[in-house]
């Protein structure tokens, strides 16, 4: 192990010239920008440093899941895989940027740019960890593979269909998750699972065409029409009042109550991040932890209607769209609270509010009691001096898509420092992390070979 | 008389050419755009059919007014005003254009483009009417001015100012107003009165900087935070809800009512036209005439948070921005409207709400029984066959600053087509109406020189 944490320290600079590599090649799910140029590319990557890897296709229109492959002399028996992404989020507002956010630019101890770390940074520790060890041993001390896929930032609309297709060429005995957050006090989070999500889009559509505000007194707004739906989704306080919409959701067993107690969370650098005083209804302490890992939401991710540009314009107009993200918690089915959704949009007459369906997915929790929790701990011990559990992050990913097609436990562990800008402008990776998660990963393959 | 109108029937394509020559020059207040090049171009234009001109100026920033002026040899004692503007509205949504907005395209009895109904299509027909006269009688009936703002799509922020700088200048014994509506029975609309205007924006800042939409659970959503506010301002009836706000409201007169009565308003093509079932609250007949001449309403012009492009993306937003114009009638004070609007935000807790006010205007109206509506009731019965009396337009405008400042009655008759879709993509003016409108003010000239 001394001569593969060795090689990680002395070949830092070649994981930074990869990772701006990464980032100066753009990959927008959302507007199916440079998809299939950066899968090609992280393809090159992986058998650069000495991982098989080909490139795994769906139907036409369908992103490419890149596959990457190294089988252990030694332990063949055991499968460690690790789940990546190689889209990102769009980059826009782009005035708010200080550097082009496909640059990666290097500033100090950050590196800048659209998916550096959401989620191009994880991907670069994982690769060079596996590379650390092939280089200096000839080996791995267990089969490795890499599922990294395209879609993961307009909702991992596919994976479950790579899954269920490709489920023999993906086996394996515990999943790394394609995240991992290292919190203000440099400790990284062990993260025990995900919320689920159903992102949607309302829209009201008359009149046909954009009209003279003068009408209004005749003619009805959509956006008032829209807002007047949307204030009946929740109420001020954020409860969600959709019939039914909180019947499945089940409260935390006392273990989860107590690692939730455990967990560190500091709300004065938080509130100070994002220039705010208080929390949603002035929460507090627990009741915050216990928000981030169990609590659903209803959130607006955007809102267009009319004329938004410079100055006044009087126009009546002539639709009001809405984005909207409801995060879900185990147990609730995103199929079954869309038609929750649909059913209470009609049975308050609102009919005329069009639908759009963009994605579900359901949440997920891995057992803290199952080794493999423990083998990660001892990784994050070891290379980061500490390690917090948490019980559920607060975002979403496919991990039930993985957790019950490939029947293996998820635990997420990663570079990424709490406050690194993801989704939003300035993004950033911090150097430090990067190194120190690469020689976590090595520990992490170490330990599972001998598990 | 009978030159006068061959003149202006045999010179027709010369208006049409020379309305092109306007609509081409793009002269959009909201962006600042091409604004003193319009203003030297109409006064150009006014020079070429014989009417003195000059570029008045107040402050740096401030849009010149273009003034005309022709004194009558025989009748220099009475003066009528035309009051027009050469800017317009911004001409978004572009990819909602047939052609070119900018373009002036003819196509059949059509011209298209921004600007060719409001209002460089009325100012061409008021310009060649003088023409013809000045061509064929080297005089004119009565005193002739032009007063052409640069800043009615904005809100005629300066016309006021304006109006008391150069009172001595712009004095005068009647005004025509800068538009005029011909119904879809071909009527001229003859116009007693417009609404008043108060146009502001209102926006929620926080947090400082877009977040992962999974922080929705602690943090905040903006967009909601402003559709709390805005539910709080009117019910979904369209009544407002802020305290005083229909205080000065007045009920119509009875010879108001009679007017309405008599009012024509074709409910099924209107309903057609803008693809409607049914207006606000089901409203027919006379309700739906009373609600154009005297409801105030509460519009949302523009509503921008998020993310609102292409496909899913899970943000929380920073901010949250809305325009709303409130239409006012006469006796309520858009001071005071505002103030009122200002004092409700800050009792429903709303005190985070950022308000930016960008202008008030109030409402007008002319007494019916003014000489001047039998001139040009007289004028519109010579050219067009018969007439149609308004009480007052849905639409804003500074009447009340011409009426109270110039002492002066004022009457909106023109050429825009009910359905010319101003303020809208593909407006466009009727060569017929510009023609006959053309007619019809060379008759409003010469009756009022016989007053």
């Amino acid at each position: 192990m001394k001569d593969v944490l060795r090689y990680v320290r002395d070949n830092s600079d070649d994981l930074i010239a990869d990772l701006q590599r990464l980032i100066r090649q753009p990959s927008v799910s959302a507007k199916n920008e440079g998809i299939e140029e950066c899968a090609l590319l992280v393809s090159r990557m992986l058998k650069k440093s000495g991982i098989n890897s080909q490139v795994l296709r769906l139907n036409k229109g369908v992103a490419p899941v890149v596959f990457g492959e190294v089988m252990s002399k030694k332990n063949p028996k055991q499968t460690l895989l690790f789940y990546n992404h190689y889209d990102v989020q769009p980059a826009e507002p782009f005035d708010l940027w200080d550097d082009d956010p496909f640059s990666g630019t290097v500033r100090g101890n950050r590196i800048f740019g659209r998916g550096s770390a959401d989620d191009k940074g994880e991907l670069i520790t994982r690769i060079k960890a596996v590379e650390a060890f092939l280089k200096t041993t000839g080996d791995v001390p267990c089969n490795i593979k890499f599922v990294i896929e395209g879609e993961e930032e307009t909702g991992s609309a596919n994976i479950e269909r790579y899954l269920k297709k490709f489920k023999k060429k993906f086996e394996c005995d515990a999943v790394i998750w394609e995240f991992g957050y290292v919190d203000s006090k440099d400790r990284p989070v062990i993260g025990l699972g995900m919320k689920g999500l159903l992102y949607v889009e309302l829209s009201a559509r008359e009149p046909v065409r954009d009209a003279h505000s003068s009408l209004a007194v005749i003619i009805k707004n959509p956006a008032w029409r829209l807002i007047d739906a949307l204030k009946t989704l929740r109420d001020s306080s954020g409860r969600i009042l959709i019939d039914g919409w909180y019947d499945e959701v089940e409260k935390f067993s006392k273990t989860d109550l107590k690692l939730l107690a455990d967990e560190p969370f500091d709300e004065v650098a938080f509130k100070k991040e994002y220039g705010i005083s208080e929390f949603v209804n002035s929460k507090k302490g627990l009741d915050v932890k216990k928000a981030l890992a169990g609590d659903p939401t209803c959130n607006i991710a955007g809102f267009l209607s009319g004329y938004t540009q410079q100055g006044a314009k009087t126009v009546l107009p002539s639709s009001a769209t809405v984005k909207i993200d409801f995060r879900l918690v185990p147990k609730m089915d995103p199929k079954k609270q869309f038609a929750r959704l649909q059913k209470h949009l009609r049975k308050n007459g609102f009919s005329d509010i069009g639908i759009k369906l963009y994605h579900g997915e359901a949440a997920s929790r891995t057992d803290p009691s199952d080794p493999f929790v423990a083998q990660v701990k001892a990784a994050a011990k070891a290379s980061f001096g500490s390690y917090v559990i948490n019980v559920s992050n607060a975002g979403t990913g496919p991990m039930h898509s993985f957790a019950s097609v490939l029947g293996a436990p998820c635990l997420s562990i990663g570079s990424t420092y709490i406050f690194s800008r993801i989704h939003s402008p300035n993004e950033f990776a911090r150097i430090d992390l990067l190194k120190k998660t690469t020689q976590c990963m090595c520990h992490i393959l170490n330990n599972f070979s001998h598990a």
